[in-house]
């Protein structure tokens, strides 16, 4: 049972009764709506794929904590190669979906919790580390989704959490109890929220002592009292009713703002409590481990990105102009970078007193900065070989329509040998894979903005031996 | 009458009956559909502010053709000014509408028609100036609204016209008769087709021997027999219905495949008639002008960006911050660059022996070349500084809705002193202007493809002085 | 005599005899000294192509202020076309030359000067535009070569002038006569500095009250007592002397430190003296003017950099390569947007009170962010094109040596019918036009640093009118 | 003695004569010459460091072949480790250097040839793997500086080697003996071959049945008869005679022309000797390994370039301007891209037959294709940080001398607490790094140009599986 099936994943996520709401209506049956089942589907290949011959030597792994195998994703980092391997699974996985299954934040969430407890537990003997463990535990036997909610609404972006106006522009403990605490603010941009289990809550910055209220960490089940999912709209969201013209035909994202409108957690599952000091080490570490994350997966979706523009450069009977080569040169080029640094930042992990490893924050944020950046100009370059019918393309209704459904077949129709179905599939796919925004804005967005990644950068590079070196070098005699 | 009001336009179009299918239902009363009354909408101002003081200046122009007033829409390109004066009024106009408003691409073709149409008949002793020149006496004195169908589907794109295995993937004459041509074939991306009421189409290429009776330019009313219009899909489309989620909420635009399904074109409107080697010209002509259009727009368009931008920073408490000046620094280089080269471009235009202006091709693609690559760069930084509610915000029903509504407008505030509303708008627009496919892929491929520009930009540029002045630098006595 | 002739440039030049030193000595004919005299030869230029039928149009101007033609070096701002002139002369110069002229400089200050103290005497009624405009018939009926100096050294640059531990590091009034002032300080970069007859120096910088004595701008002779010029070092100055090695076998550059040491200069020389508020007016104003000019002038080098590269490549024997014109194309695009971008900052110029015409500073400082960093990669892409001779070419010395010299020849030939004297002279070309330090430095630190052209950019953009556009289209109601 | 010291390191330099020009004079005592000895000092460092407890770890390594610890420059790739060892010794050593050193060249070059001779053996039965095993034998024992001969002169680029008008355009077999060979061609660019004991010499470019003369490949003493060093210039040679002028002040480089006018090979170092279809795979093989071993040596000379801006900035007062953390943070971001791209081209290693490991060919790829753009905006970034005296700094000569040296010391100073030496000093470095050709060039154009890098990602990139992807997600069926 460690390791669950599709089928079970499904069957597990029937009893989940979450508050949801989609474009201003309550929805009951959340899990089959149209805008929401297509990253359920998604997430389920998770479970899919650990039973696949090629798939399981990625997805399932050992874990000591429960002396059984387990799926991946809920297994801590305990060497450079568990995170070599997370890299190539999530690589793996997204050249099969396509777009987000959200396990990764889950994961990076959990470890980086995992390693801050510890040093919380060191300096104040508090108990979170094992809390934690134990709450793992039951994770891992239960293969569940976990979700992780790190991202604030934040309000007035110049004000610290404790200086808004409103004090639940950042989540806080509200109402403290002896067994457990009261809390409230808001969670946005929470990737496939639904499709999880549990949550697993932490702050989304450092914090002084003025916020300790603010500097609180746990996990909550996806339907808590109190818990709301607020559904946000994305820019190919109506098309998930239709054939053709999805796009990606199986898989779909979105990602709701969480409301926790005064939520009772209970002390078993809180891993931090007014510790101040440690929200920034703990955001910084999941931060640095989904940075990594998301160069596995982004260069997943850059295959297919790279395959969908050698596909229409074939349909568009194209597939040998010199042009179109330099232009696949440039996207594999800023894939493989993406790849190749979260390789690296994993071979130069360096290993936590917690037991857990934790990757080169340099290079992984090295990787994420082209995600930010040169990522998006390979979408551009995937519209630069498309050419026009990555927009105006008819719909597949017009291919249907008995009047001029044989015109548009015959006009739309691209190299001899390719049905004008199959031509219009592939561009509905590049529509899709170029201006879908909850895959777009994640690029840019996900895992912290691109000046947070360049903060990083900085701030994790020791210049002074570098300096030293250039003064040697010019003859230069230091003080 | 020379120059239309809004609502003589109105008046005007509602006598068009266009054959016109949208998402694979044909539609009667297609200039009040929701997916198509936001272009009317924008095109309407290029006559609304021709009735302003400030865009009077800029829109209205004299015509010695009809010796009146004419809106410059238009009219003939009769200076290096003319060329100025379209430049600036395409960036004003722009900055009020935010999309495309389609009249520049009859403005364009009708010149470029003008001075081929000149060069054949000095060749070959054909009437086609003075036909053209007769139409457009028509058009001037009715401001009517031409939009230029110039870009065939092209099926194989390795093969030529005549080669196509159907040769209907470009369009030509099928039947030629006394007093006119029938053609047959196809134009895709007609930027906003069905807010016109004539369309002046020509070749996309150039064109040899073989190839002769795809080399055919002529006029066409918009709702002639077998021209179909079948509407193309972008990706915001959806939202054209709803008030704050429609990001711009006064205008639109849509691209629809225009079928040409065996129509009659009688002589009198009929510009180029199988003089292949004159096919090049003519759209050489016609790219360059409509690059160079480009520029005017898409800067005017630009500063919306920047103002967005400007905007959501301050929305977001973080109006100051050095980073978002550094970006919105990028921003105004780029839009700036392109402005600027146009201005350029029309400085350094010739004058064509029709007495027509043609701009520095070298300049004009230069400025595009930016619209395609470093334009796209503009949009990320704006969703670079907008933060991730560029996608995932939740929808203005959840705002409206009874239970979750207060929640929605307390979570997705920002600084003090800006409501909730304000910043939905905000990120709504920013979500259109970053994401909405017509536009977007219009800068990518727009006037020709990138690939088009560079090619325009070797071929135009005269190397052998260069090399010239390098040699005599260099010490080196040439042969 | 309003234009000189060169030969009337050399013997005027022989009367003046200034403080010099090179690499450690004082030198006395400094004219001739190898390492000065390459630039002197380009500054000839500038009366050399006053009297060819070509350059006399561009160079050529009618002078008000002397009821006389001028050489427009010398001449005022008088009107939007006298800008475009500027820069096609610069443009013109700069491709015979290949490298710095200078006179731009003393042009652009001296018009800085003549707005501003217009300003100045305005506000106190000073006499400054008066002095400046007898002082500019002078220099006007005797067409004398000025340099600008600005550049202070700066010493801490954390530090206001008033600020800094030795109050030396900006230029400034050490003691006030009644008959004129006495200044100390010293002046970086002063580009072709011993090829003038005057220098006319100003602030480098924006000044507050306690740093009034450093708001000060005058004219000095060259070989003013106390002014000292010390030779600055390039990376290629030892091939000064040899023939094919030099690569611009006539032409070259330098830019001394121009040292202050107690300069008396009368009341008739002084054209600001603590009057601070006008410090940073006069500078911004010679730096946008600055900036036009390097447009122009980097333009014409430019064009030289772009017939080297096809030059090579055909020599090379793949002219025709698509990856060479390519890069070719990239070349291209940059130096037309620089040229571009200064047209229409011209165009755009306005008329300020004293008459003289002010640049559309976003639009001159756009193109220099172009040079500051793409056109470096128009060097880089030279260098990619030329291949690996760029570097690591044996010398002249070993081509004439009677052992070696045969295998030399034979071995460094490229395609048949080209000599191997004439591919080593190519690469000499190209060595020095992409390592030589004094363009390339400039190139970057030119009229002011990247920051500060993209600081003017942000400050010259008004944001307002462009936020205002973005809340309309969203449907925002402005308070 | 596997592994040397520095001082028997000099002394077996000592001992070899090779015919050496320099300037068009020969030279005798050449590993004395200014111009060389820089280079030589930079190898010694390989022999120094091995001995030094930090640098050992990297440096010496056990083979097997000869059954005792060697220096790894000496050493078979004979596992992935060994390949990352190799790009941290790289930069290890280049952070100590600030230039070249040499000797990977010939490290790539045997272990190419070892990988090749194996597969030519299985397929011809020829002995040329075991002779290269016997000939590594005596160069491990002895701790030989190996240089590889790989780029030939190649006259006109359109032709093969066969098709040349000279057949010596590339180097080959003009005589068959029944004990050796004798071949005739010249190989440019060949960084630091006076340092050496030994070439090895190999085909630049894959071969045809025409051109089996062309395929060959050897070993051959530095100073063997016929052979011919023809020191190449670079931009900052005449200071290497100077102190604080010279920039690096211990060490430097050069690159001959090296010329084989009928040099006699022995069949016992010949090691490929017509079978042209392995020509290919050898010099592809050596480019793989050469983009690898540059990936860690750039990285090192990278933490120069940033500890220069870094130094400079303080030295200038400005240690933490906003604007200066984000170039550093830019030239950061390249830096690590090379390195991660580098570590993860050996972890993605694959073992040849012979044993050897091959780095995986589109990381490391991808990793030159930064060194030849990105990274020289670097340089760009320094020369921007460090401002203008990159260019223009007095000489050491004028800081010395009586009249000027103390103005020179007052004006060149920066913030308090540094002496003007120092400064000069580090802007000294500053232009070495920035503007010293053969570095910079090697950059662009070593281990092969950026065209046969981006060749190699795209011939080396499977499109079909990630069509396949594509068409999956599309929900296109698959012929």
């Amino acid at each position: 049972m460690a390791v669950k099936t599709a089928t079970e994943y499904y069957a597990s996520l029937k009893k989940t009764h979450p508050t949801a709401y989609v474009l201003g209506e309550k929805v009951a049956n959340i899990h089959d709506h149209p805008l929401i089942k297509g990253q359920v589907a998604g997430v389920a290949q998770t479970f899919v794929l650990a039973h696949d011959p090629e798939g399981e030597k990625l997805i399932v792994a050992h874990s000591d904590l429960v002396g059984d195998n387990v799926n991946r994703f809920v297994k801590l980092y305990e060497s450079a190669d568990d995170l070599i391997a997370k890299v190539k699974m999530l690589k793996f996985l997204s050249q099969r979906v396509g777009t987000c299954y959200m396990r990764c934040t889950g994961l990076d969430a959990l470890n980086a919790a995992a390693l801050t407890t510890w040093d919380v537990d060191k300096k104040y003997g508090t108990p979170y580390h094992a809390r934690l463990k134990e709450w793992l535990k039951l994770i891992q036997k239960n293969d569940c989704v976990v979700w992780s909610g790190v991202t604030d609404v934040k309000g007035d972006r110049s004000k610290r959490p404790s200086e808004q106006a409103d004090p639940d522009m950042y989540l806080h403990i509200v109402e403290r109890r002896k067994e457990g605490v009261v809390v409230r603010g808001a969670k946005a941009h929470q990737s496939g929220s639904l499709c999880a289990h549990w949550g697993l809550i932490m702050p989304s910055r450092e914090m002084r002592a003025a916020d300790k209220d603010w500097a609180v960490c746990f996990a909550v089940p996806v339907d808590e009292k109190g818990v709301i999912h607020v559904y946000g709209r994305g820019t190919l969201e109506e098309r998930a009713i239709e054939g053709i013209d999805l796009g990606n035909v199986s898989f779909g994202k979105f990602a709701p703002m969480v409301i926790f409108d005064n939520v009772f957690i209970p002390n078993e599952h809180i891993f931090l409590c007014g510790e101040h000091e440690f929200a920034g080490q703990m955001v910084r570490a999941f931060g640095s481990y989904h940075r990594h994350s998301h160069g596995g997966c982004k260069c997943g979706v850059g295959d297919v990105l790279i395959g969908a523009a050698a596909t229409i450069a074939d349909y568009n009977g194209v597939p040998d102009a010199t042009h179109i080569g330099m232009k696949l040169t440039e996207m594999i080029k800023t894939v493989q970078t993406m790849y190749g640094c979260c390789l690296a930042a994993s071979i130069e992990s360096t290993r936590h007193n917690s037991g857990i490893y934790q990757v080169d924050t340099v290079l992984a944020n090295t990787s994420t900065l082209y995600e930010g950046k040169e990522y998006n100009e390979t979408l551009r370059l995937l519209v630069e070989i498309a050419g026009g019918f990555a927009a105006d393309l008819p719909s597949e209704r017009d291919l249907r329509n008995p009047e001029i459904g044989k015109l548009v077949e015959k006009y739309l129709k691209g190299r001899p040998g390719v049905s004008t179905e199959d031509r219009m599939r592939m561009f509905r796919l590049i529509e899709k894979l170029a201006f879908e925004t909850r895959d777009i804005v994640s690029n840019i967005h996900g895992g912290g903005s691109p000046e947070a990644h360049r903060m990083t950068l900085l701030r994790d590079t020791d210049l002074e031996p570098k300096k030293k070196l250039a003064k040697r070098l010019a003859g230069i005699k230091d003080e």
